[in-house]
């Protein structure tokens, strides 16, 4: 059964082509870039050359720029160089981050950090002035992601800091963006996002996994320290096959973006135009609209009230549907954390799934979704 | 020019079958294995038969397996985690431990942890008392490699287990073994360790960067929280194909070890009559013979006294020959920490340089070595 993947936000399929063209890197750079003789040169010199392709795609220095394992550790870096500060303060986090903010900044509660979340509004996106409003003199680290990975929410991210410019905060805090769903799908630089720390990983965007990258505007300490690689941020030895296919998978993105962000645009809008034909089905948010500038047009999440988004999920799995209830990385909890956060009723949330796509979708793989599911609805819907 | 690579220790050239294979997993196995669907549950099912073959060749359960981003990682959590102890304690710590361990140790200092370092014997290698001597009812921690990275040293883990067990010690200190240079190399299960921690990467041996795997007797909390992967130790979507990929390659080492190994020890006994024919050279640590039991086949350091490591380095690397001076990682550093701790002289330690073999090597790479070693001796030395 040939399947119809629409689950692009929690993995993508990566490129072939550039698998096999790492493949080769992994085999030509095969040594230690820490080294110093000829070998340990070559892997250093194709490390620093995808390092400079991030350079110029998120238009900063190459020293900026700091390769890890991937979203979740680029995520965490920030948060926890906390720690080695000489005073516990607090953090204003965004109520719907993915979980390597949301629980990260948690744990950080073990240290004496104080939280304060900060709830989108019904549309689920993230106020500038709730977060500037939330801040208080102790504030070291504010995060807030650039494009929701549940409902595709776009956060104001440089109106937020210009909104925590405002404010009558001394110290300026750090501000932290998760830019893994944005990253290679929205027009995006360390300058239109203006954040201190932006994580970024591969595999959302046709790369392969286990590799990630931090953009750093200045020098942090990391809690986890070794040999002193990556401007002494991140330990161990460094992946250069992977960040070479991590800056191919980015370059192909960014370089097609426009394009690509046509085509998502146009499933999304069949997609939602879709929602709307199905009797009782429902947008989350319940605002957006087909061509809604509001959302990536990569992601949506959409609600069949009455049949449990788990069930939903399974049925379609069934069909040869993959589909997600939202975060792969939540998907073991049972609560619906994002869509609480926008105060959804329940049986609204509880029903809610989430169709992500991506540059292989075809208006085909949509028509099939909305087909089975108006199907499954008609037939389970309690 | 063909060069003659050295510097398995630093990082080992990837097998291409292997590879190429895991470019197959990545392309198969592309979903998240934390999705629900049929796409999520295949690239699950990868990463579960991967985890069974650590489970096999470390003789544990697979639940006592964890994957990471490598060595350096491995290292970190066990050390990480007691950050979540309810009150600081001390670790103790061999000298001569790789800076993934050695820096993560002194890093815990700023949280109110102390540190005892012990040293090897001139031999480099770890006594059971001295460890068992350096212990105190608050050592939370005890951490000593299986093999040392720059001498070769095997380090009698599980005597030192016993004598930790034989102590006077109310609670038994975890112990965390970085078995990098020993996984796939010599003989290794978890119980033959006996460590509660064993830090493993793929990269040392035939298998990509970017992957490790940590063994763990009981599960621990990591500092580092997110989406809840890997039995909540280690958070971020799981590189499935890195782990098929390591997988593979821990399985052609295990099951060539025997062979690998004779292979190792004759051009070890090969290098070592070598060096003992050059006037002046030395094997380092001094009492090393060329059939030494006592140390990794794979790895050994000699001095050229009067001729700077790093100068011998340079030269060999201009003629086409890969060494290092010592550990790659710590390569931007001018300190000989490891061979201080042995007490050896300063003459013999800043003129030491390190040769590592793998399965390609030859003979005629060990006589080029050689060679080019004595001809830059006689012509550069001081």
């Amino acid at each position: 059964m040939v399947r119809t993947y629409l689950d692009w936000a929690a993995s993508s399929p990566p490129s072939k082509t550039i698998l096999a063209a790492a493949a080769e890197c992994a085999a030509s750079s095969f040594a230690n870039p820490s080294s110093h003789h000829a070998d340990g040169k070559t892997a250093a010199a194709s490390l620093e050359t995808s390092r400079g392709v991030f350079a110029r795609l998120l238009s900063c220095d190459a020293k900026q720029v700091v390769f890890t394992s991937g979203g979740s550790e680029s995520d965490s870096i920030p948060l926890l160089s906390l720690l080695l500060y000489p005073h516990p303060g607090s953090l204003v986090i965004s109520a719907t981050e993915h979980d390597a903010v949301y629980e990260q900044a948690q744990l950080l509660r073990n240290f004496g950090w104080t939280l304060r979340f900060v709830k989108p509004d019904t549309n689920g996106i993230i106020e500038p002035q709730a977060i500037a409003g939330a801040l208080s003199q102790d504030t070291a680290l504010v995060a807030v992601m650039a494009v929701n990975n549940e409902t595709g929410a776009i956060n104001p991210v440089k109106e937020i800091l210009d909104a925590i410019k405002r404010s009558d905060i001394k110290k300026i805090p750090s501000l932290h963006c998760d830019a893994v769903q944005a990253f290679g799908k929205i027009p995006l630089t360390a300058t239109i996002l203006g954040a201190n720390t932006i994580a970024l990983t591969a595999h959302k965007l046709g790369g392969p996994r286990g590799i990630g990258a931090l953009f750093l505007q200045r020098p942090i300490k990391n809690i986890m320290v070794g040999g002193g690689q990556e401007f002494d941020v991140r330990a161990g030895t460094q992946n250069v096959a992977g960040a070479f296919a991590f800056a191919q998978a980015a370059s192909v993105a960014v370089a097609s973006l426009e394009e690509r962000r046509l085509h998502a645009q146009n499933l999304m809008a069949r997609l939602l135009e879709g929602i709307a034909l199905i009797p009782g089905a429902l947008p989350v948010p319940l605002c957006r609209t087909p061509r809604d500038g509001r959302y990536s047009p990569y992601i949506a999440s959409m609600s069949f009230p009455g049949l449990a988004g788990e069930t939903m999920v399974r049925i379609l799995d069934d069909e040869g549907i993959s589909i997600s209830t939202g975060s792969a990385c939540a998907s073991a909890k049972k609560e619906r954390r994002v869509m609480d956060a926008m105060d959804l009723d329940r049986d609204i949330s509880l029903a809610a799934v989430r169709v992500s796509t991506g540059n292989a979708t075809t208006p085909g793989d949509i028509d099939s979704f909305l087909e089975h599911a108006q199907a499954a609805y008609k037939r389970y819907k309690t």
